[in-house]
């Protein structure tokens, strides 16, 4: 089963059903069956409500192997992809796996490609604390070199690429896409935008990078005004889709 | 069977499985048991291909009844809320349905309410279109007049709240949600935002106001930049967080 | 004369000529007729070179009542109503005094009204030491206080208002103003826009409220993107002007 | 003397004092001594009234040659760089020559090069409807040809750059830039950034590269929001200054 969330006040844990939570409020025992809602009490009394992860609980919890994608970012990918239930996806370079989760929740069949071993196990045992490890196979591995393989499989409806080399697996989208799936490409920088265009050439169509700036607002008894924190820049996101 | 997306060119027509498409190129049956990927002819001999529509497809295809979500906002309410798989969603006001779509094929189970009843039978017809209407139930009906109920039922995961009087329902959002629930108002003004913020009150947390600009990138010969063309405010999205 | 600025690496000072410097790198006594570009040296033997002040030296080395206006604030006020040689101006609240500098060294001659006494004095030092006392008139007092008295002498070119009552002043603008002169109110919070909006009614023309995102741009190795770390809200400009 | 604004309603014309103008709405013969806020009438007893031409106005009204800087973008230069009275600024490429004029009224004295030597004229022209003719050197001509003579006169306080070649000159600015003095590239392409950037390379500080975005607020009925229309890219500006 899927872990849980492990919340008293501002203080979070993540464990799976019957391990043990060990901390200064006292030593407490996730039951097998515990249900999300519950509230469970360490020996010395202090109360744990047990709750079930949510996406951007993903992104605080799963052990980084990087810069994990921000929620917003994962929601973006779905948003211009409608990458969603019965989607096949395919997926790299994973890093901490906060895309694969979200896709996979969103209900797609996630193969994500990692080249670093150890950032592959990690990502793999996030999957399971994210419980879509039945829904993403991470695989260890540089995609550019799997392509053939690849490309002779069932397609896929959206390709995800966040590595130094998607134009790579740009130039194959339309071998891998079925009639109408999209790729995506995250980079933080502007040089491989024009990379990823024109690897997409005139091969896929709706070729599209959005940037997208996201700030909070503070609302006080002063008045309502943007953020005088600012929010930086996280990505680009460009877009392309096979006829 | 849901509706599939039948492309000629820059030509798209949505039809359902044993519908017919008339147009100048030529009358095409749709076969009863059509697939994605299909290459059909019209009585003419032009091909046409049927795709499955995808979230962004729902957005330019849905009949309108107002100006509908944009698939970036749902993505961004998918990605601050993890809404998904699993997940029992609470939303208002229905509108075209493109918000309830998008979390219907990632796997929710969504209640939505509409008060125009003209509105809510587009709706439904879009939910059919986008073959979420077994998980998509569309009420005609104002939801402040049914906070009663919809509390006495089970907890929801997610409230999306779109409407002239959010404020009300989420006031009643800590009834509502599920532990680690989250709330997600949508306002084009600024003045709502207060008051989503006054309701949340001391009863929610992570209560939080972005807002989102999104800019595309134009790549030519002559250089990579920001669109000169400039793109537009669509809403301000509020995020609360049940403890 | 107006002061210098000293210049040792990192290290700056602002010295009127004839001042002494005491630094842990040693006296250095300023010449009356130093000269921008001087090399100066302490008794150390240790080098300053003598700077003109420009503006965004005003900012870094005004002494502050508060948070002062930023150069590129002050930048958009001038470009947006074109205040510079020639031009009479009306500002209130004066504030550090960063905008009524800019101004006058932009050859504006500036009336200026703050109500906190102790802080006009700081401004009328500023403005000595920013070499505009001659073309800056700091006046303790609350502007709306004077309007009739304003109003009767020759009008003005440009109001530029920061202040809390900035709407009872905008009211008046049609009296203050010379034909085609702007009026433009700062003001970091949305909730007074409106009302600024509504001083301007009808009897002034061009009512523009803008909000300006200025961030930098990182360019490495790697490449170049937007900064990371973002740049925050300052405030929001509001111009009109007379018909 | 400088040219009037003349202004009837939404209509405007620029005219210098002795001329005359002829519109469907009478013949109107601007006086000599035509003064600011003079109400004419055109020989069908229709009004006029002269304003003084301000730096939108000469956005507005300047015969163009391509694009001119935008009044933000001359403001901005201003502020960043604090030119103004008793600035010597060397500008380069003059185009329209709005920001030169900008510059001219804050009191600067200006030369500006401009390649196309009809441009040139023209910017002539707009330097004597703007009345800063006398303060604007427009010469017809490649600045980096010239550079070496340039560098031999006194030194310049503020260098203008909006050329395809900006970074030639920026090589050359610790020579040409007295010491604390500015130079400021405008360009709407992000690849002339890093041409900037490594053309100011160890010699010159404060190296920075801003992009602003400008919004307008929408204030209606409804409420308050950011203009659904979107503001486009204008250019980045880098700064640089020399120690």
């Amino acid at each position: 089963m899927e872990a849980v969330l492990l919340v008293h006040g501002d203080r979070e844990y993540v464990r799976h059903p019957g391990e043990e939570l060990q901390t200064d409020l006292g030593v407490l025992d996730v039951p097998e069956d515990v249900s999300h809602g519950d509230e469970l009490e360490t020996h010395l009394g202090e109360p744990f409500v047990a709750r079930r992860l949510r996406g951007p609980d993903l992104f605080e919890h799963f052990e980084r192997t990087g810069a994990p994608m921000m929620p917003r970012d994962a929601g973006l990918v779905m948003g211009h992809t409608g990458a969603g239930g019965g989607d096949r996806v395919l997926d790299a370079g994973t890093g901490t796996g906060v895309l694969a989760a979200y896709l996979a929740r969103a209900g797609a069949e996630v193969t994500t490609y990692e080249t670093d071993p150890a950032f592959a196990d990690v990502a793999r045992e996030n999957m399971i604390l994210g419980g879509v490890d039945d829904r993403v196979d991470v695989r260890t591995g540089d995609v550019t070199e799997h392509l053939d393989e690849l490309v002779g499989a069932d397609s896929f409806d959206v390709l995800t690429l966040d590595t130094g080399d998607s134009a790579a697996v740009v130039e194959r989208a339309p071998e891998l896409l079925t009639t109408g799936g999209f790729v995506t490409v995250y980079s933080p920088f502007v040089e491989s935008i024009r990379k990823t265009i024109e690897a997409a050439g005139g091969d896929l169509t709706d070729v599209r990078t959005f940037e997208t700036i996201q700030r909070r607002m503070d609302v006080s008894e002063r008045g309502t005004r943007p953020s005088t924190a600012g929010v930086g820049h996280t990505g680009y996101l460009t877009f392309a889709r096979k006829e």
